[in-house]
């Protein structure tokens, strides 16, 4: 990959921090610059060395840069680009890490300045960890990357950004933003909220009872609220489908127990234990 | 705990065979002898050394044991206690280490023969890996097990079951088969259903797209069918209503994502991220 001359992360977490290291460790940029809101977090980012160097100047980090990587809170993703855009170069390159596509798309295509090139990203990449300090230079790597495609988008920008992810060991596909967030809502927002819902109905009387299974089923429910609220709010309709599909299969369950149909229950069982061991030969990402 | 003159466990596999080797290692039993249906799991529980010596006679194996555990899947329980019974010694212990309690004191204890002393026992301890070659001698330490009294329960052989499983490392609670059920339905059965609903509705297209987060949530939906269509069997009117209010709570998700009740939302995950911390500190218990 042709490297970066300079690029620029706004918000550099567990996300943007390991995209940090993952660049410094391969020498994809001549300079990494972090742009902040808080001095304290500047402060951490620099002793995990996840960049060269921090700013709380919008305008002066993303200045010069070809690559503005937003790795905000989703809901913070279009206000960010709309402070980032006028300072950029043109040509320069604008993505962002965010769970949630369509509503990225929609909000900051539109207000696109001229000669700047926006492609989302999302690297399925994480854990229910956050901060820069929980930052791995190789998080990415086996991991899938979805970038989103539309008519609009720039294709030479988005051979950039696939070559980028490539470099930094991920996987890439691409598919339409209305596409990848109707995946993700069912293999990713849904399980989420499901573990969340699990904890929420437990009674005190029952946690002590609560071993390796409930904890494994339920670890997502630790991930960062911050981010999960913004997720929900902005890929409400496609939750809301991937919570219909499983509302309705948990109410086929319910009348098959009432009706001990046992015969019925058994094939369900089989069934998503073969889908479940299908899986372990698929997509080698971590968490996302 | 004194120990045992002779050890019969009828089924052999991850449980039983774990049972088995912790007893040979901390010498809790003169003798540990297999129960078999089939010659090909006698051979194997002998090459895991789960066992001294097996045989497929159920009356020979449990004649003169102190001890009977049975160790197959739920739904058998009650046909390999009334074999067991007429060939055990008068004043020796019966137990077993089903998920279900309420349907195995029900159908056991009423048949219990003169003399034979019944306790139930649920060790939370397991994988979704079954069979014997996968027992482990240390499988029980630090889990919870959990053993029923009911008013016909003879005292001095729960306390006698108590100081056994205390001996392989467990640790022990003491519910009513109706509680027990209740809470293991919450904890336990409902995960697991809910793993199996969450592979079950994933369109083959969306697979590539599951990543660990997905992977965690559903790795219980692996477990073995026979065991599970067999505790949904058993256990169906307190999982029912364990789905129940899961259902009813994503019912009410649903309603807030329509209405776009973001405040509601983040407050749901802020709460179950609390809930599921705090989980950490309290069982450490093994799969369940």
């Amino acid at each position: 990959m042709k490297s970066f001359n300079k690029i620029a992360i706004i918000g550099v977490g567990l996300i943007g921090g390991s995209i940090g290291l993952a660049v410094k460790k391969r020498r994809l940029a001549k300079q990494v610059v972090g742009v902040f809101r808080r001095p304290s977090s500047l402060k951490k980012a620099l002793k995990a060395r996840a960049i060269d160097r921090g700013t709380l100047d919008t305008a002066e980090g993303v200045s010069g840069a070809d690559l503005v990587i937003i790795a905000t809170p989703v809901g913070l993703v279009p206000a960010m680009a709309k402070k980032a855009m006028p300072h950029m170069a043109k040509g320069a390159i604008l993505t962002d890490v965010g769970s949630v596509k369509g509503f990225v798309e929609r909000e900051v295509v539109g207000s696109v300045s001229q000669g700047i090139k926006f492609v989302g990203s999302h690297p399925m990449a994480g854990s229910e960890k956050s901060g820069v300090e929980f930052a791995e230079a190789d998080l990415f790597k086996g991991a899938l990357t979805i970038l989103t495609r539309t008519r609009r988008t720039d294709l030479a920008a988005l051979r950039r950004i696939e070559s980028f992810w490539k470099a930094l060991g991920s996987r890439v596909k691409i598919l339409s933003p209305e596409e990848h967030d109707a995946r993700v809502a069912l293999v990713s927002h849904l399980p989420h909220m499901v573990a969340q819902s699990l904890c929420l109905i437990l009674d005190e009387t029952s946690e002590p009872y609560a071993a390796s299974g409930f904890k494994d089923t339920t670890r997502i429910a630790a991930s960062d609220p911050a981010m999960w609220t913004d997720i929900a709010a902005t890929n409400a309709p496609a939750i809301e489908k991937a919570l219909d599909l499983l509302i309705r299969d948990l109410c086929w369950l319910k009348l098959l127990l009432s009706e001990g149909d046992v015969r019925s229950i058994g094939a369900r069982i089989n069934q998503a234990k073969r889908i479940r061991e299908r899986l372990e030969g698929g997509a080698k990402g971590r968490r996302a």
